[in-house]
Order: structure tokens, then sequence, then C-alpha cells
């Protein structure tokens, strides 16, 4: 295999974020996380309280491992992958452009980018 | 391997139950069945209600894989293992004699003697 095929590590992965804007990401993340959350307690409670058979009770299980799963798997704060979980999570409109104010061009180029 | 040392099936796995054995079987089994997951929605209902924080939610999620994995498991309505149910249940003062009343001597003496 030549040396050109090899594996080539996508440049979003080695920026070099300043205390400043690890930050800004750090804020950004906690608040997508809470919202997130809060809907998922939210979901729940209601699912709760309007159950009435037991299939009720193992939707409402079902419901309870899949979102913790997802967000295991989405709210991964290496700041190697955060530029992607930005883009995702720009993409669902869980956060604004605004929440990335802060952080320099380079990332915000590299979020867009990944979001669309 | 000598045949008196083969594998011989407990003699309450082939016992006969007569159409009115199963009659007041089913409605034991039922009963029971009922029971139990009136008791876990009522539990289920409360944590939810006075669930707080993420970890709750979570703990309520294994709290019904708990339960629905162990009511799948203990709730065998096949008549070749009814006897050790019951006698689980009995053990559990889940079902009590009474709800045996109508079942010949031979299984309600099986259903004892597994309960202990």
């Amino acid at each position: 295999m030549s040396s050109s095929n090899a594996y080539r590590e996508p440049e979003w992965r080695s920026l070099e974020w300043s205390p400043d804007e690890k930050k800004v990401a750090r804020k950004a993340f906690d608040a997508a996380l809470q919202d997130e959350l809060a809907l998922v307690m939210r979901k729940a409670k209601a699912m709760a309280e309007k159950a009435r058979k037991p299939s009720d009770l193992w939707n409402l299980e079902n419901y309870l491992t899949k979102c913790r799963t997802e967000i295991d798997r989405r709210y991964d704060y290496r700041y190697s992958v955060l530029p992607e979980v930005f883009g995702g999570l720009l993409r669902e409109r869980k956060l604004t452009q605004a929440d990335f104010s802060g952080l320099g061009e380079d990332k915000i180029e590299w979020i867009r980018r990944l979001a669309s």
C-alpha cells in the first residue's frame, strides 16, 4: 500500500483549542446536554403518568434505554470529535451559531461544514 | 454409563392436569401475575414522579428491565413447570394455599414440597 493511500486524520481532529475556546465549548456542550436530559425527563414522567397497561411500562423502559444509549454515544466531549458533535447539534437545531460565539473561525467553519 | 445413572425427569413434570385443575391453575397464575404487574406499575409511577436528576431516570430504566426480565423468566405457564412456579410463588407469599383449592392432592403436595 502506498503512503498516499494511507489513512489521513481529518483536519478538524487536530485543531488547537485555546483556554477561552474551551470555556465556550464546554458551555455550549453542557447547555445542549442539559436540554436533552430535561426533555427525556419530561417525556418519561408523562409516559409514566399515562401508563395503564404493562406494555406502556415496557415502552417507557425502551424509550429510556434508547435515550441513554443515544446520549452516551453523541455527547462525547473529546476535542478531537467536538467539531463533529457540534456539527450534529447545529444541524438538529439543538445549538445555534450564537452558541459558538467566541470560537475561532477555524472551528466555526468546520462545525458548519460538518453540520451540512 | 449405566441406565440407573441416566437423567430421570422429576415426577412433578409429568403430572396430569384435569380441565377443572387447569382452570384453578390459570386463575391462580393470572392473579399472581396481575398483582406483580400492578406493583411494578405503582412503583414505576412513583419513581418517575420523584425523579429529579438523570440518574433517577436510569435507575427507573434499570428497575423496569429487571422486572420485565424477572417476570418473563418466572411466569411460565407450561404444566410441566407449573408446580415449581407455584412453589416459588407460595414461598414468597404471592399466592396462598387457598389459591390452590381445587387442585388434586398430588399437585398440592408437590407445590408445598417445591416451596420449602
